[in-house]
Parts: structure tokens; sequence; C-alpha cells
């Protein structure tokens, strides 16, 4: 007996290939360029059966904006081996961040217009990018802070500036890049953690 | 013999009053919330006698953008004396800066908003935020190599990447204020100034 293509496959697994398919036409098109209608018919679903895992763009967008992150840091971790000093391992990661970032043009402007435009981004993309912003930033201030108890890197610093300097040299980079795209915004955030290793780490390495 | 009020001032003086209404509507109302129309009845003049100077909404947002900006250097030179390395005395101005900025949210957000909305912001905005770039990045870069060619700034760093992350730092520590007005962005750009001037200067002080 034929079964419909919407019973065949579990929730998370039509949640996913929504995701993976908003993606693709999100960085096509961008996000006011695509419908939701696009994105069923590119899922073979229809409009309601999308709507169903996603009431709104705005929410798929925000699934779409979590997804990248995840698949970014896991390209990351995934790649390489890191050693010494937590917070030198960290400053690899933010490198591969901005490289990787540098290799996905569509999907980085797309995650700046989803969050940064104040006046017009979508609702919800915004919040999500507010809790994203404390998450990142609390992350980064934990793993300073750790450094400084562990011996590894200089007390006399303020944990939670320095973690917000280190976003919004990556945010601020994508922007100029983002402006002109023959800018190397990976050589210039080396430049940073170059000078963070140099004047932050103190032992360990 | 009475004149009319279009003619009793001179051009410059005119379109300083233009702009100068601007500011303020752009500030309370935001680009798109502020008409030509608006800005005329404010000025006192006639919609087609501004558009006499100014040809378009766009053209006279980047130049409200470019006195915003002369504004702002004007305050920051003025307000104090500064001494030492001439990159020293930047770090001052940059710190000067983003204190000016963070007193001036709605100006602040008007820049973002109409600089950085890759999709939807003004083309002309956008042209102008790219002049305004590169000489913003020009200057720092020649400041940063005269110091290197004075024996006070290392010698081994890359000039144009590092005045990058510094103009990334001040806009990325921006949008985090626009999107939580509690974030203290002066205190996270001192800490990035603080490590450059400790790693970067060598000599001089």
């Amino acid at each position: 007996m034929a079964r419909t293509r919407d019973a065949e496959q579990t929730g998370p697994a039509r949640r996913a290939e929504i995701i993976s398919a908003a993606i693709t036409l999100f960085a096509a098109h961008g996000y006011r360029g695509t419908s939701l209608a696009a994105i069923a018919r590119a899922t073979g679903i229809s409009q309601s059966g999308l709507l169903h895992h996603f009431r709104s763009k705005e929410v798929l967008l925000t699934e779409v904006l979590a997804e990248l992150d995840h698949q970014t840091l896991e390209s990351v971790e995934i790649d390489h081996e890191y050693e010494g000093p937590a917070l030198a391992r960290a400053f690899d990661i933010v490198d591969a961040i901005v490289a990787r970032n540098q290799r996905n043009r569509e999907l980085t402007k797309l995650a700046h217009i989803s969050i940064f435009n104040f006046d017009s981004a979508p609702e919800a993309a915004r919040e999500w990018a507010q809790i994203r912003l404390r998450s990142f930033r609390a992350d980064l201030t934990g793993l300073i802070e750790q450094g400084i108890s562990a011996g590894e890197v200089r007390a006399d610093i303020d944990a939670a500036a320095m973690a917000s300097v280190i976003i919004a040299t990556i945010s601020g980079l994508e922007e100029q890049w983002l402006q002109d795209e023959s800018f190397d915004m990976v050589a210039a955030m080396r430049g940073l953690t170059t000078v963070l290793r140099r004047d932050l780490i103190t032992a360990g390495e």
C-alpha cells in the first residue's frame, strides 16, 4: 500500500529536510525573496504541512540561523586537533569560524540581514540573536575566567569585555567583507587573535 | 523691501539648516519614518526648494552621515588634549568616539540602519559607507605605519589588518549595544585599546 510522503518520515527528519531546503533558498534568493510556498515545493510537502512544523517564515528563519551556527561549530571542531590552553584553542576556533564564514558569503549575508537590520529584521530573528549573543558572550567569558584561574591568562583583564570585543570583531569584519568582497577578513581576524595570544596568554603553551 | 526666506540665506547656510533638521527628524522617526516634506516643513522651505539642494532623500542621508562623522571627530578632538605617540592618541580618539556614540543612541542606530542593511539600505548610503570605510582604514593604517617607522610601534604587525580590526570592533560593539542598551560598549572598547597599547606601542610613552 502506497503511503504519502508526509507519513514516511518522522517529524525530526522532515524538519531537518525543510531547514535544509530553506538554507539553500534563503542563500540563493534572500529571506524576503523566498516564500514559504517555494520552501514547501522544494521539500515536496504542502504549505500547510510546512506550517505544521514551523508556524511562520520568521520561526523557520531562527531555526535556519541556529542550524548554521551548529554546522559552523561542528565543522571547525571536527576539522582540527587543538592543543594548548583552552583560550588558545578558542582563538583557533574563532579563526576557523571566520574562515568558514568567508567561504559562505550568501549565508553570512543572510545572518547579518536577519539579525542586524535593526528597523526591519524579523522580531523572532532579533530575539534569537539576543539569546545567541548572551550565550556566546557567556561561554567566551567563562573560558577566559577559567584561563585566569588556571594561571594561563593574565588576571588584570575584564573577561566579559574581552569576550564582547572578540564577538564584535568577528561581526564587524564580516560587515567590511560584505561591503567589499576582496577584503581578507581571515587575515584581519588573525591580526587580533595574534595580539591576544601574545598579550593575554601568559603560560601553558 | 521684504525678501523671501530663501533669498536671505546663502546656499551653504541653507544646506546646513536642512541637514540639521534632517538629523533631528531621522533621529526621532528613523530614515523611513521621515519624509522630505517633513524636513522641508521643519526648515521652512518648500519641498521643491529642498530638492534644489538635495536631489533625493538618499542623497540627504549621505550628507547627514557625513555631518555626523564630522561632528564626532570635531567633538573628540576639541574636548581633550592628547599626548604621546600618534597611535596612542588615536586610541584615545577611538575611545572618545565610542563614548560619544553611546550618548547618541538614535543617531548611532540611524548610521547602522543606513549602512549595514545589506539588502535594503539606500544605495547612496552604502556607496558612501564604502568610501568612508576605505578612508577610515587608510588613515588608521597610515598612522600605524608611521608609528612603525618612528620606532614607536612593533614592526611585525599587518597595519591594514590591525586598522580593520579596530574599525570592526567599534561597529560590532555598537551592534551589541543596539541589541542591548545595558551593554557598556565604552568599557569593552577600552578593553581592546588597553591590550593594543600594551602590545603594539613599544616606545615613546
